[in-house]
């Protein structure tokens, strides 16, 4: 059994990870932390885990995770940064479901969260955590940058295209829809029931911090940099994820057999057939991305849908794939859940 | 492995019970009918079970049932009565997860329901599938009928009252309220999602056809006819019932302490700490009911407060649960996800 | 013109306020006060109003209320009771939408509301604003203390009952639902749209503030002390209050006639056919409290259901309905808005 | 008084026109029909108009239409061409609010909406009903072609832009976002709450009967043929559609002040701050098109952000709008009420 610590365990990807986790073959949760919480069983906190997970939260300056073989940061930014060393220097590895390992050029970082870097000299080692693209660099990764829930369903409906440079690189366009968890538990006047329900509206559009990482990640798959249009939008839903995404063709090919060949090992990627419309419940609660194709009016525009659970394959879900792949496991262990419809 | 097979999947309990038996270790999907989509691949009616569920629908009148152990009806009600009887001639043993089989007396369903009972001589032989009342008589049953939802979260709350005849059963009050899945998948105006969304009303309260189920579990109980006020509710949700109970105490004890004995030794029913509020949402997908007591202001009326997901230990799940009765399997066999939060 | 001031306009209480007044043919707005958001262009924050109200908010020690003719507080409970005393000796009229002055019993108040009231000599000479039971002494009054939403919803599905001795006032029942908006515009981990979404509990069960004020009401009417059960839940929407109300008769009538007669001038209760369902958004936005009487199974248990917009009939456009009735203006000035539907 | 009346009053834009004209003051109510409600009273159908509309139902074979100085038809489509001719013939002026003469070319339009036209000869003569285009025709029109929802907010928001010749018309994005009402009150499946509530999706990529409608406004705008992808999405809330549209610049001007001067003389659009995010809610209820432009990390792209109330601006309230033109009112009549939030 594989021994798991997890740091700030009371936000969603915090308790998404314990769901997981508690109905993991090869896991055994051994502490959770919460500075604020600690002392406090965690299913006072979530009811859902009564029975379940019988774990307190712990004071993060009393517990020791250096027993640990892994430690998942379900922290916001910037804390990770200060802790993942001690972790990693006693032999933990480490998965941050935040970003202070996401982006490789810690001035762009900076400049995008505000803050200094505490530890750019550990950004080169961590390895992007997106298994479809990095497979091989995960089995021997230490540290682990789990990617963004928006970079996620963006990278993967766009990735079959700019590998193969069949497209306008210079001109890619993301309109990506998430639903109300994905701005984490905090209390904040504009994620309220009254705010967000029965209303939609776009957000963040002069930059959003997913944006860097996006282009970053398409930019190495395409070999050049690419110009990315990323405008994100908050949706009246809890869970989920579609990403309408704009291409120009530059070159003709089967696209449809172009996507379905390049997923056709990948377990969590799903090719649905030509001009489907997925939606996000079809992937609710699950480790799934479920990605269809259209071509409206034979023209020379792609729609890529892209649809994933925002705290599953966007979160929670990839960091258990991630750490099934570091320790050689099956790499479905513990995420073959149906999604939840209705 | 058990051979199932399901009539009439098209419905939100029969996808639902595809998602609980596709997990379910002990058992193999056999087959699956709907007269208006047989042909279809199951999976390009419900997306979430691509992958996992590889049957089509089938012709009721082409396939043979009979080779199965257990079939399950998701039909709506008179469907099963129809049905049944020869299935249970061949062997194949019975749950029908629509109302034909929960009345005893044929005269108050036929009332009720406004149809002509067509096989009145199966209702004595098919046992209630309450498991936390008629578990014993499950175990060997050919016919079971599985309860309705508001019956299940109504009763199970009820239950340690009205056995121990500690309140005034003239008069008990279900305030309850389920999300708009407990209506089916109908097409009909009073549930289109511009109807049913951010709105909330009573619905059925001159006569529910759930109330005479449940009149009938409770006086069972009770050992005397009782008195039930019966008022169910739309809520704008998807999955999900809340029952708020009121009783008249009319003997002093250890109410908590009696609930918590009572359901001792059952795997889905859980008894929150005294003067707890439970939330729909941590039942969502699980097979669990949670029942809290309150006492306000000490006075002599206990509130108590009981939720499931109507899809779950409301229909599907319960029926899985009879099944593993029935067939002597670990009675939480293919029933142990963690309930979805948020 | 009536020159209106509001104090604390950021609330929900604050913005509906603004949005009835600026379309009120009698009413000036003059000003709006803010701590947090003195400079802000009211419009700013609340973009639906851009175009028609043209103020900024005020910081409140810096403007004079003094010259108003009546002053609206939508401010947390506390604030009314420190600041209408000097605005009511200047000849200000006041209307209080927060608690302070609904319990006439000092004590009684700060025991629910935690607190020291800091001007009890003014609570004798505040009139209960709900218009049905109050208008002669509202028309004279200085100081209104409004209703809350609760107990607006509940008194008036209540009161013809509890007035004419046809029902045991010791047995009181009202399983209340209230959409998320009545919480207020607080950042709260528990309204959070990820939290209250596709979700739903009862809270307050053991004792929520606006039992007292209820109780205090219904007594009244009955002219002897009533004993209430008074259960509120979260409901999943944004706007709207359903108060089913169960009570068991002691003396017959025709029911539906006494309600007709006890409403029949009044224009803002609208008393549907026997055994209707009215739904919330009957009501949605518009000043309306809409009930429909129950007897199910002709039994002793009378249903009566009752819903307002909690936003409007339970607060901001009473509000407006007692101003209305404070200054002799046509008692619907301003209110005629038809509700939104869907 | 205006005498109107409506064909076909039970669907969403028909109760909606009710709302809007019981309020208007210029207006008698005169008539409405419904072959399945003939006789009903519409209060019964629709509680939200009870004590404020009085009509009944009428059988669309039975009244006398040709005494109305204007009909709305706010039917499916493929009624108004069967009936307006005759009601043109007696002098009496039409709006529809289908589509049955929005297109110019009949060819195209018997293509998009499957069935023959039968009037042919009317649509020449017809007006496009978008009052920021075509107000002087409006003025004199007999037949009003209403626009359609998801054509008015695409259109309000590209129109400075291709009016004014400063974007590539060959590559133009509208992401289009509506809330579920925009699908009618008809019984179907997919618009069921248990299917579009906690879920967002795409649909009709290939090819949506709103894209010849803009495609047609669009290129009369821009004296060419212009070249739009157009993709509808379905969104868990019930009014509004967020248009979120991408333009490439193809010519440098302050776009901003471009667009504050094209409407600065509508009543009905609302141009935002730069860089703003117009939410739904901010227009809910109300006949307002609010638009913010975007021009992210001042690259080449423009993101311009539209939205409307689907009911309202894109249906019930533009239609209302244009009879105010027809017939010389003020253009706001009937049409003032703030927009509902939250």
């Amino acid at each position: 059994m594989i021994k798991v610590g997890i740091v700030g365990g009371t936000g969603y990807t915090g308790v998404e990870l314990l769901r997981l986790l508690a109905q993991h073959p090869h896991v055994e949760l051994s502490a959770i932390t919460s500075r604020s919480e600690a002392g406090a069983p965690v299913a006072t906190m979530f009811p859902s885990l009564r029975g379940r997970v019988g774990l307190k939260f712990d004071d993060p300056r009393e517990v020791e995770l250096r027993t640990c073989d892994i430690v998942f940061f379900a922290t916001p930014n910037g804390i990770a940064m200060e802790q993942a060393g001690t972790l990693l220097d006693a032999g933990v590895r480490v998965i941050d479901l935040a970003a202070d390992f996401r982006i490789k050029d810690p001035g762009v970082w900076e400049q995008w969260y505000g803050m200094r870097h505490a530890s750019p000299e550990l950004i080169a080692g961590a390895v992007y955590g997106l298994p479809e693209v990095n497979r091989e660099q995960i089995k021997s990764a230490r540290l682990v940058a789990n990617p963004g829930c928006y970079p996620t369903a963006v990278q993967l409906g766009f990735l079959p295209l700019v590998e193969s440079g069949l497209v306008d690189t210079s001109n890619l366009i993301a309109d990506a829809k998430s639903g109300v968890s994905g701005a984490g538990r905090k209390a904040e006047v504009h994620t309220l029931f009254a705010e967000a329900s029965d209303n939609f509206k776009a957000y963040g559009v002069p930059g959003h911090r997913h944006l860097p990482e996006i282009r970053q990640g398409l930019s190495i798959a395409a070999g050049k940099s690419v110009c990315l249009t990323f405008v994100p939008h908050l949706t009246p839903m809890v869970r989920g994820i579609h990403a309408t995404l704009y291409a120009r063709v530059s070159r003709e090919t089967d696209f449809q057999a172009l996507y379905e060949e390049r997923y056709s090992r990948e377990p969590f990627v799903d090719i649905l057939p030509f001009a489907s419309h997925p939606d996000t419940r079809s992937v609710r609660a699950g480790n799934m991305c479920r990605i269809a194709l259209h071509r409206p009016q034979a023209g020379d525009t792609l729609v890529i849908l892209s649809v994933i659970d925002n705290l599953v394959k966007g979160a929670a879900g990839q960091a258990v794939q991630n750490m099934n792949i570091m320790f050689g496991l099956d790499e479905c262990a513990g995420l073959t859940q149906i999604p939840v419809l209705p």
